[in-house]
């Protein structure tokens, strides 16, 4: 039977998601769990890889169960008693067998977190990135705009990154106050690239600051987005304000 | 001069604000931190002593400094520089000679954060209580209304406390809902005896749990609050949910 799990996590402590050899990861948390609980190896496939001190809230895992004594539905509690305190299994269900956390996903939700004040509040400290002054979100929300749409991302994708197309389509992208001087990003898309949403926030940061400044920003967003030169656009947000937010699959 | 500081910490790893002796304290780094900055031990004092484990959005912390080359505005960031990351001061300004962050207090505000459901966020784990069910706010909010107004609090006061008076004058006490599956316990008084803020959020979750559970909860909290015995009311929350969120004092 396949089975799909909810995942959520606080990646300060983890070296990314993807089980490497010696460093701490949640795929290895997870499959070492799943061993303990299951007598036997696992291996499981995620809807999408998070970097190095990235959280989730909202992470999907699959993988096939051999028949066993466990329900579906009781995965989540027996695995929240062996996994450790920054990684919880929000819940555990039955999927039909070619369901695949990465292949079968429709839709996936990001959300970066933003402070802006001199002083972070200590316990925001791990989960928002400070930025010294309130932005406008007006003009930031006309830069995210022409996010939105199927185009080709490689002004946001890692230099010397992947093969593959880094064409993808964005459905909403936008940020919206939050509480005390919170800001937070929110972007939907098919799919990703690798350091696509951070270096977005950092761009769109980055050029708020400067008109903050009083400088000019004569470069519209789009031909950034159109000379697809990852040097066109601007620095990488850090790691931890960023949330894998939730992934969309079909009803069934 | 009086400098008053507006001081946030993540209480996790303190043993309470008080400095003590061996134990990490969050007054026990402030205090080394003023006295690297103005090369002198400096006596603190504070709106309100949290216990071990227990947050601040805003504390107070008023002391006299000796004039000095650092403007009072200045010692916020100046403080920052070396304190470590989980307390920051927000702010710091000049106050009257004759303030005192703890006598010059008129209202204290807390917040007691909850989260109801079967598996807490990693991220909210070390900030929020969690509960198995969503309570009824209204049910809740009918019992938090007999707290306003002045009162005896000895049945929520920590047992075998104080000797001083156990009187206690609450502005307002309600649960809202907070986001996600999140509730927060708002509260204003004068001021708070030991424990009781983690006490009448313990007892108020613990009533309601009973009803959702079927059971009848006869006894009216008017009528614990009349016997004035902690042992007639219910368990004491977790530390962790607490926040001391502000404190009010004269405009001048």
């Amino acid at each position: 039977m396949t089975i799909l799990l909810r995942v959520a996590y606080d990646g300060t402590h983890f070296c990314g998601y993807q089980i490497q050899r010696s460093d701490r990861t949640v795929q290895g948390e997870l499959e070492a769990a799943l061993e303990r609980l299951l007598g036997e190896p696992v291996r499981t496939v995620c809807a999408g890889r998070t970097d190095t001190g990235v959280h989730a809230l909202g992470q999907y895992v699959s993988f096939s169960a051999p028949s066993s004594r466990i329900e579906p539905v009781s995965f989540a509690p027996a695995l929240n008693s062996i996994l450790p305190d920054d990684v919880s299994v929000v819940s555990s269900r039955l999927v039909p067998d070619d369901f695949h956390a990465q292949y079968s996903a429709r839709q996936r939700h990001y959300r970066y977190y933003l402070y802006a004040a001199p002083v972070i509040l200590p316990h925001r400290r791990r989960y928002a990135w400070r930025i010294p002054q309130f932005p406008s979100l007006a003009r930031m929300n006309r830069d995210a705009e022409a996010l939105v749409g199927t185009r080709d991302f490689s002004a946001f994708a890692m230099l010397g990154g992947e093969q593959r197309s880094t064409v993808r389509t964005v459905s909403y992208a936008r940020f919206q106050p939050d509480r005390d001087e919170g800001l937070e990003f929110c972007i939907g898309a098919t799919g990703f690239l690798r350091r696509m949403v951070r270096s977005i926030v950092g761009t769109l940061v980055e050029r708020e600051r400067l008109r903050l400044r009083g400088q000019e920003v004569t470069t519209p967003l789009e031909e950034i987005l159109a000379r697809g030169d990852r040097r066109g656009a601007g620095t990488t947000a850090p790691p931890w304000g960023l949330f894998l937010y939730d992934v969309d699959y079909d009803p069934d």
